[in-house]
């Protein structure tokens, strides 16, 4: 909990709530009659509304990327390393707009919201909703703010499909897509391991009338696994034991890196919605980099180098593919033993070429 | 199912039980009454006893390693690529031993064995087992069958685990350790797998009184992805789907390799035994490379570039630990794309490497 706003912090910030009453027809044929989103904006739209950048979150991310809440919050918004006054996405240039997917469970429309059908919660009747889904949604929400071109979108891994779809199927309303560890499609050890976290959630006997709490537990413990390098874990655990001794037992945590991933587990399965964490690795799998040609955006990649989920050759693959159908394109490869999580961090590299990338940008 | 023996077979084979009544001293300090380990025999043992071999098996093994039960035999023993006449371990020059470890499923004292204290099965009381207690108790195995030292120990995995505990713990009792695919202590990423796979099975409502089909199914799926490099799931399965068309759902495989894993999942927890599972996990936890000092026999490792679960590195790090110990240590690298999973696979240079320092070896 800050007593005082940490320097370089957006500071105090408040959701909003977009309501939205016209229909939006879904990928998968079905409608959502009407739905809100909720969001956050951090620095000032100026006259021409040129310098508007959306944020597009990840599997398990939301509307609040940064700054505080309160001055209870015990930390920042997500992306709170790359987004303030004089950061990567520097909000004394830019107006920063982050918002909640649909499908979400932090306050935009989403299985926990009220069915008007039914008039109960959604819960797993949610329709199932795409990359494709989300870029028009957020297209929606660029209307009712008066955006009609975004300086950049940019997002890391999932949040990474977003932005760059959003350069094919909105051409002119993007002029700079950044795009983070991210794939142009899954690999089948990522849809495996999606799969692995689906069956744990579908296989719960509290899935789908209660809360299938331990399933959730599973499935976010076998994604842990992959945000991590396998060099990062030893590096923080090893085989470091929580006691002298072999407990021999299987309930009780022999090893740190075993308590760890508990403790992870149990946190998210608190605090995140199954039905969201279905959608979310739904949406995933769907997702294919489609046709290049129609895109504008000046396009910039990064990637991480012990990044296993999304690794590097999967940027490259869209370096390479942007590359041939002659786009503009930077790519950057950090050097990070982290992996995947590598994105989220404050690491000094990736923060100086981001900003580098990002202060060129006109606004 | 074959019709006639294919050539390289040892044949039609059938399990022997060797049955102990002198109490079994365990690691975590309970101790085994009495207790039975199945075996089989592939070849003869000579006259002076100096040509025999043990093969010691991984996580989901057992002591079926090679030839056919039965001419309506579907599939030959686990390891039959390996073992046979004219074969790396060439059952015309060795004598084979294998067999099912303590705390398995397949006929050894295990779980599913009658506890003799209560009259009913073990189920979730049968002790912890260690790498430790099963190279004990292959050595009184080894006793009964009148073997003073084996010509060659060798596994894969946790197999190779055991042979390498052997050449340190009865050092005068093996003239070589071949040790494939394995590593001096598991990863904090390893355990983490192995804690996943534990805590399916341990949350699986049917656990520990029932049958937990979907935990060990979880778990086997989970498993199932670290055995495949990437590459290998990608050539395989790629992004093929069961049909052409997305279909919106999450109980329905879209994806090949979801229905791949499904299949694979559900056929192993309808065979093997949750228990046995969760005690095999245990074992390659706890393992820990002892002190090299008293080792007497000559080295062989083999290991696979795209294995991820035990990697080239990890071989290599117990090469180097036997070469600054002094020991008589060769080493072979194969190129192989399937991953872990390719010590059980028939790839030519690694038969070939096999069988080289097999055919060395004097008996």
């Amino acid at each position: 909990m800050p007593t005082v706003l940490p320097a370089g912090s957006v500071g105090l910030v408040s959701p909003k709530i977009a309501q939205f009453t016209a229909p939006l027809a879904l990928s998968s044929g079905r409608t959502l009659t009407d739905y809100q989103l909720i969001y956050e904006t951090y620095g000032t739209l100026n006259a021409d509304g040129s310098n508007a950048v959306l944020i597009c979150h990840a599997l398990s991310g939301h509307h609040h990327a940064a700054g505080y809440h309160s001055m209870d919050e015990r930390k920042p918004g997500w992306w709170d390393s790359c987004i303030g006054p004089g950061k990567a996405i520097d909000t004394r240039r830019f107006f920063v707009v982050s918002l909640n997917n649909l499908g979400g469970c932090n306050g935009s429309t989403g299985p926990r919201s009220i069915d008007p059908d039914s008039g109960q919660p959604y819960g797993a009747r949610f329709p199932i909703v795409t990359v494709e889904d989300w870029v028009n949604s957020q297209a929606r929400l660029a209307d009712r703010l008066g955006i009609r071109q975004w300086a950049a979108i940019i997002g890391g891994s999932l949040g990474g499909m977003q932005a760059l779809h959003w350069s094919l199927a909105y051409p002119e309303r993007v002029r700079h897509c950044v795009a983070i560890a991210t794939a142009p499609r899954l690999s089948a050890q990522n849809i495996a391991f999606n799969e692995v976290a689906r069956q744990a959630i579908l296989s719960d006997p509290d899935y789908p009338e209660g809360i299938p709490k331990k399933g959730l537990m599973l499935a976010r413990m076998v994604g842990h696994i992959t945000y991590l390098s396998d060099d990062a874990m030893g590096e923080k655990f090893g085989r470091d034991m929580k006691s002298d001794t072999l407990n021999y037992d299987f309930s009780s945590a022999q090893f740190q890196v075993e308590s760890y991933l508990r403790y992870q587990g149990e946190e998210f399965s608190g605090r995140f919605d199954a039905n969201t964490y279905l959608l979310m690795t739904k949406a995933l799998d769907y997702f294919e980099l489609g046709e290049l040609a129609p895109a504008r955006a000046r396009f910039f990649l990064m990637s991480f180098t012990t990044d296993w989920r999304f690794s590097p050759a999967r940027s490259r693959e869209i370096v390479d593919a942007l590359v041939d159908a002659g786009k503009e394109v930077s790519y950057v490869e950090i050097d990070a033993p982290q992996g995947h999580d590598a994105f989220l961090l404050p690491i000094p590299r990736y923060l100086q070429a981001f900003s580098a990338y990002m202060n060129r940008i006109e606004v």
